[in-house]
């Protein structure tokens, strides 16, 4: 890290907030490396949700300084098949499973331009638990880094493309539609598609139109506006949120409720016929 | 802010934590003044529920570093009709939407002696959503101003008296009695009335003595003591709160539910006939 | 503290995170002790359960860099007969009621060498409320320690033997079998029991054996193995978990909800007869 600048190392993680699990984590980084400011990016992803933590990751990445970001959604912990990695890119440095939870941070931040197993166990906690590996390998790899470790030294060079990539969310033009699934809902309710406002764009669709959400057979109007305090109160609306992707919300009110989406439903927009 | 003091900002929110928005913001003002110190007021109120945001706000700012207070509570958000404003009070900068979610903390610090609207866009993100004026414009607003920009330079001077601000939580003395409302109910059950211990104190309320409680037409006598720790396990009890604020609580239970009180139900306290 | 370290403090709670209080508790630290850094070892404690908070701290302290460890969990707050105390232990203080909550952690680093009860009123808040203990005599006292100020001048040292200590978890040894209880249950559903790996060695079990797990006279066979990748999704697998502690678990499912075990459930362990 740059001399002179506070390192930064984020945390996401789905471990919960009702434990002290997170509050290790912070210790063992703070034993190591006092200096560096933690941002907690998460804790409440849904227990082994990979996709779920890799879509916060990577929404939130271009937000956050620079620094060392750590993403532990595990659920293969400890297993012999899970490797531990350590990702450049962007300048970066990213670490956790090698299951996918990075990847699409890696991605909005340009590709990983090095990839390293884990293996100098000289920095981790021990013992190791079986179980624990953001506190006992994660977090001490991290802070090593902020403290001036070369992330080379702290395993075994493996080629970049050999990295574990979840499949992107799914979005295709067809017939004059535009087809994606629900990505994520949000505490308001507010229903995130993988449909961006560029497809909305290939069709045609500008502010102010009213689209038509196709859900299975049903279909419902709904107007596309800049933002959910457009309508009344109680009314649904689809606007471009803050990571430039489609949502569909009520205002003041439940949309993943009220239509009945939960993260991963398939969902088609076309402009409404007039 | 004075030169060697760490700069403070605090952050109250309803974004919730099971998303990333909360550490977007945070990464903001890292970026832009990476010596200040966040303190998370609370990102958990109801979503937009603006009274309850101002009230938390107004309990907790006479134990915050003076600094600058960022509140988002905000459901008219990218609407024309909501203004941003940045308030100085009581030697401090509030920042939020001009929705009176600001306005009890800044009467709780001796009120408004100056008020901006927000409408120097250098120092927004760009491009500015429409739907996350916390990360886009509150909190580079804020970080700038602990990095030293004048608060004058960040917006358009606005009349103090035409900020929105919302009605303070009623109580009044009326006929030997105390009329006044649920202002909020804790994790623990414990039911916070809009009513003081001086209003008690009208009524020749002391500790010891026993009020009566009225909810409708249903009345029930209730101990006036110095802790909910007074009474036996599974008891009713009235005190004086940390707020200052009268509150009914169940000792080792949960008043709200016992006696089926939200916020904003109407109550009524007069001292018990002996 | 030593001259050149950043101090921590650290702070663990049942106050929830719904309202302000948890940022009051950092606030009133930030005033008096701008310079040291805190770690929240959480706040969703069950309301009033100092045995979960006793247990918490107790597995996370080992983590947490040396500083003061404050530790609210205090259903008596307010009442005569709970003294409030600073503990020395480990090259640690510890700040709290004496009610059992700091026991198990103070014991896990060696015991207690000193204790005070805090009765010096010029370092807390004024005034001081009858349930906010933790922000007007906890924190302020706990600054005021990493500031500088003596523990020995915050109070009247008492006999260390004369804290209140909550009973350790049991296990035993019998009849080939060993009896313990659940500790705890994780956000993921693990079942964290009061019985050591240690004890299972004593019974002869191995990594890859069946264990007999009783609940009552129901009796289940589960592979006790390294961890819960072990097995396949679904599967009811035992482990030694990152405390140490013989946990049950299924691998991406929810032990505790399909068992029915909760917290202070009795539970026997002993050699599957093969």
């Amino acid at each position: 890290m740059s001399p002179g600048v506070t390192p930064v190392i984020t945390l996401l993680t789905d471990y919960g907030l009702e434990d002290g699990f997170v509050a290790a984590c912070h210790g063992v980084i703070a034993g190591i490396a006092p200096e560096a400011r933690i941002i907690d990016v998460g804790h409440l992803v849904p227990a082994g949700d990979v996709r779920r933590g890799a879509a916060i990751l990577a929404q939130t990445i271009p937000y956050l300084p620079r620094g060392v970001h750590i993403a532990v959604v595990d659920p293969s912990v400890g297993s012999s098949t899970r490797r531990a990695v350590a990702i450049e890119a962007g300048g970066r440095v990213f670490v956790g499973p090698d299951n996918g939870v990075l990847s699409w941070a890696v991605h909005a931040v340009g590709g990983a331009t090095g990839a390293y197993e884990l293996t100098n166990e000289d920095v981790w906690l021990k013992p190791v638990s079986r179980t624990f590996h953001g506190r006992d390998i994660f977090c001490p790899v991290a802070a090593h880094v902020v403290a001036g470790r070369k992330v080379a030294g702290l395993g075994t060079p493996i080629p970049p493309r050999e990295l574990v990539t979840l499949p992107e969310p799914t979005s295709r033009l067809r017939d004059g539609a535009c087809e994606g699934e629900v990505l994520s809902v949000d505490r308001h309710g507010n229903v995130q598609l993988s449909i961006t406002a560029a497809d909305l764009g290939f069709l045609g669709v500008r502010d102010g139109d009213t689209l038509a959400v196709w859900l299975g057979r049903r279909q419902l109007a709904v107007p596309y506006r800049d933002t959910f305090a457009a309508v009344p109160p109680g009314d649904l609306v689809a606007f471009t949120d803050s990571a430039g992707l489609v949502a569909v919300a009520v205002n003041a009110g439940d949309a993943a409720q009220r239509l009945g989406l939960p993260p991963g439903a398939h969902v088609r927009l076309s402009p409404a016929r007039t």
